[in-house]
């Protein structure tokens, strides 16, 4: 029998019953988070996760990722959802499954660095709501942007799961920075912090198969804690990426359920549960429990939502990610910025800038938001800069980053594009070195005053701090102080409906 | 260096004009044939390949396909194009990279047998045509049925390339038919008929990543000719199929360009190229060549097919195939059949009752067209049979099956249903065991005489003589002599922005 390193091929089991694997795949799926945020705008609603969610319990999941990322802000600003009522409405129907959710470290769940308190609250009562796992991730991989957060998840006896965002400068994994010898560096990082398991988040599927063979198996030799990889579609190497990875002996993969699967969000987990079959690695999993809950969402779920997918061109990977590192939304972006300014014809010069401002910046990572950073403020030198003057209009965001707002840099900004951009800076003109969110005045008893009555507890509290103008228009839908406008209602299968016959006329 | 069997790490080298690796994998480009037969219905145009043949043709693809399979047929018949114009205007573009089609054996380009004499004038006539490569397979794989073309393709100097059809009775490689033997005595029997190079025909992409690295590894031990591997995306797993089928040393890995790529197509051949940098396998490809022809298909090409995809789900892929083994569309048509007589609720009967008809008939591969003669007959029993009575109606295609129309089953057919099915049967009640084409009379002089003046040439006798009404209703397009509906008229942009505007109106 031949071994393929950590895979090791066994006797034939189809029984949905079989005995466990020597060495499990641990699997967490993203269906009810990432599934509709890469494919659907972030509107699955809670309603049409309920048929599913009591099936999805019994797969055998290592854990579900329910919440976070961008769900806070959308259930609340588009879907009239308060977005706890998710977590607790979930926990009642899945009570087996731990659930998981992506915490953007000090910005939580919005836009911003928020002050420690804020910080601390909405961790705890996270905690206290339902979750089990705080998958967190900062963009520049500066762990201090997760101190708060860790200290508090560990204090309400959660699992911290700690990210490292995987970025590149060279078509692979290579180059001065971005290393071997950098992942793992931070992969110890986060075991000295105590990280219950680490994740190689890798938002873009740049990830390549014999990287990350290389990569999973430097940080197994190097650090204690299980790892886990979470790893898009969207170049379409992640099936051949999870394949290397899990004989390299990585310890939990990231899938959807196959109709959220592909495109820009994760490999399907059937074809993986069939693949492991007669291994030592074997998932476990009952692959006609996969088919059932596949059919519900397929027939009384996705109707719903797929006029929602992108439909502007045909292919189903994004080949961009491939040839410049980008992530996947990152080209169309600065594509839509130069088109708005009738600047279409200077996209080359664009892809010449591109990777000199990022180095300029501090060969910060090309993840959200940091990807929108670097972008923006590469349309703007292409259109505004002189043969005498670069960086002749400079972001509010860069400005920030220069300051240190955002944390520390791979390497070093370049010193004259810091000077320049803090030239008049309201915070100062010398840049911060410290823990960010240490410049921050506490903000939860300043919200409190504000909103007054509208929060009728913590909760309403935290929403409303985190997010001011929607969050408080938000409340006042939840209180019926303001009428619920139709836009953020749900859509019926009767709707769905009438508009196919509509689109079947035309 | 770690390595992965076949492949092994290299020092990087991303140079388009990097030194060719020890061992590249080879790679045949399906865009132009299998591309569009499964996405688009098979609608390519031939003037739609015309904007990208020469840039395909400097990628250095092994081959490109670019004729035959269901090509022919729909060419004539709904393109009101000249099938044989196709091949020799792409060969005017395409001078390097030899060309391939796929040749139903003795079913040429057709749905039937044909005789010997009409077999051998249309192979002659394809490789005087431009073809370079014939890969001809048999649905039972019975290779008398290639004893003619081979002799053909061998007499006009080209390349014979023998597919053996992967089909499956257990969910994984296995069982008492279709295991290791099976397939690694049908390779020899095909060096021993002078096959050029095999390959493992996987039409449904059931061949999981761990059974192709055996099944592979058997093969390259026990034959000489190349070895090419060609699976469908169907079932989400080829990526990983293909990565281990490289590792087990394959040659040749089948891929389409990416705007035709996923779906019931292949796996795109970008990542796969990213892939291999930095191994001894490396394809050698340049990326940016690939991107400049992806940008050329979607935004010049696609718009005028997208209409094509089958959207009546939102999943990429079908999980079915990974539940029963059975190729994509198999069982919708199932589904459709039962629709069709109000017979929805007896879905479960029919899933129960086909491995038996299957079993019955010789357990045949579940492979175009046999896959659908076992279909329509397990529903016809779902839907006729009695406690007293099994076959109550027998298919006339089962018949010429029982009577060895088709070729040799893997197992004989269970005697009794034979003897009922050749009841009354024209032919005669006894089986014929010699090979199909023996049985058929001549038909090239008939076809001659049939059409008299309308058939210009060779190349017109050939067409008719396959497709006698819808070849009769071509010819006649062609010649002016009826005129050219509108239906079979190319679309324009034009039409496709204005589709477009009213479907956004909808
Ligand atoms: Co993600
Ligand atoms: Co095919």
């Amino acid at each position: 029998m031949s071994d393929h390193d950590h895979v090791q091929i066994t006797p034939m089991n189809y029984d949905s019953d079989r005995p466990p694997a020597e060495n499990p795949v641990k699997i967490m799926d993203l269906t009810l988070r990432d599934g509709h945020q890469s494919l659907f705008a972030t509107r699955g609603r809670t309603e049409d996760m309920i048929p599913v969610a009591e099936l999805m319990d019994e797969v055998g999941f290592w854990a579900v990722e329910t919440w976070g990322g961008a769900t806070f802000d959308t259930m609340h600003r588009f879907l009239n959802e308060d977005p706890w009522e998710r977590l607790r409405t979930l926990k009642r129907y899945m009570k087996k499954t731990p659930f998981s959710m992506l915490l953007r470290a000090q910005n939580l769940v919005g836009y911003r660095n928020y002050a420690d308190d804020l910080a601390t609250a909405f961790v705890e009562r996270t905690a206290e709501n339902g979750m089990d796992i705080f998958r967190t991730f900062d963009a520049l991989n500066d762990y201090r942007n997760f101190e708060t957060v860790v200290k508090q998840i560990k204090k309400s006896g959660k699992h911290f799961q700690g990210c490292i965002c995987y970025t590149m400068t060279e078509p692979r994994l290579g180059g001065n920075v971005y290393n071997l010898d950098y992942y793992v560096a931070k992969a110890k990082d986060l075991e000295s912090m105590g990280a219950d398991s680490i994740c190689i988040k890798d938002m873009a599927g740049l990830l390549a198969p014999y990287d990350a063979y290389e990569l999973i198996k430097a940080v197994k030799a190097a650090v204690s804690p299980p790892i886990h990889l979470h790893s898009h579609f969207t170049s379409g190497m992640s099936p051949m990426t999870h394949l290397k990875a899990i004989e390299a002996g990585v310890d939990i993969i990231d899938t959807c359920m196959t109709p959220y699967a592909y495109r820009t969000s994760h490999a399907a987990v059937e074809p993986l549960v069939m693949t492991l079959l007669g291994t030592n690695r074997d998932t476990g999993f009952d692959i006609k429990k996969l088919a059932t809950i596949n059919e519900i969402l397929e027939k009384e779920v996705l109707p719903k939502y797929k006029h929602l997918l992108d439909d502007s061109k045909v292919s189903i990977i994004d080949i961009n990610v491939l040839l410049h590192q980008t992530p996947g939304g990152m080209l169309s972006n600065l594509v839509n910025q130069l088109r708005e300014m009738d600047a279409l014809d200077k996209i080359g010069d664009v892809y010449r800038e591109l990777p000199r401002v990022r180095r300029d910046l501090g060969q910060i990572p090309l993840v959200t938001p940091t990807s929108q950073i670097v972008g923006v403020q590469t349309v703007n030198n292409v259109l505004h800069d002189t043969p005498d003057e670069r960086y002749k209009m400079i972001t509010g965001q860069v400005k920030d980053l220069c300051y240190g707002l955002y944390g520390k840099t791979a390497v070093p900004i370049d010193p004259e594009v810091q000077k320049k951009a803090l030239q008049g800076y309201p915070r100062g003109e010398e840049p911060v070195t410290c823990r960010p969110a240490e410049v921050l005045e506490p903000e939860l008893e300043k919200a409190k005053q504000e909103i007054g009555s509208l929060a009728k507890d913590i909760d309403d509290l935290i929403l409303y701090a985190q997010f001011p103008v929607t969050g408080k228009k938000f409340l006042e839908w939840k209180y019926g102080i303001t009428p619920v406008p139709v836009a953020v209602k749900p859509i019926t299968m009767e709707d769905v409906r009438r508009r196919d016959i509509l689109i079947k006329k035309a």
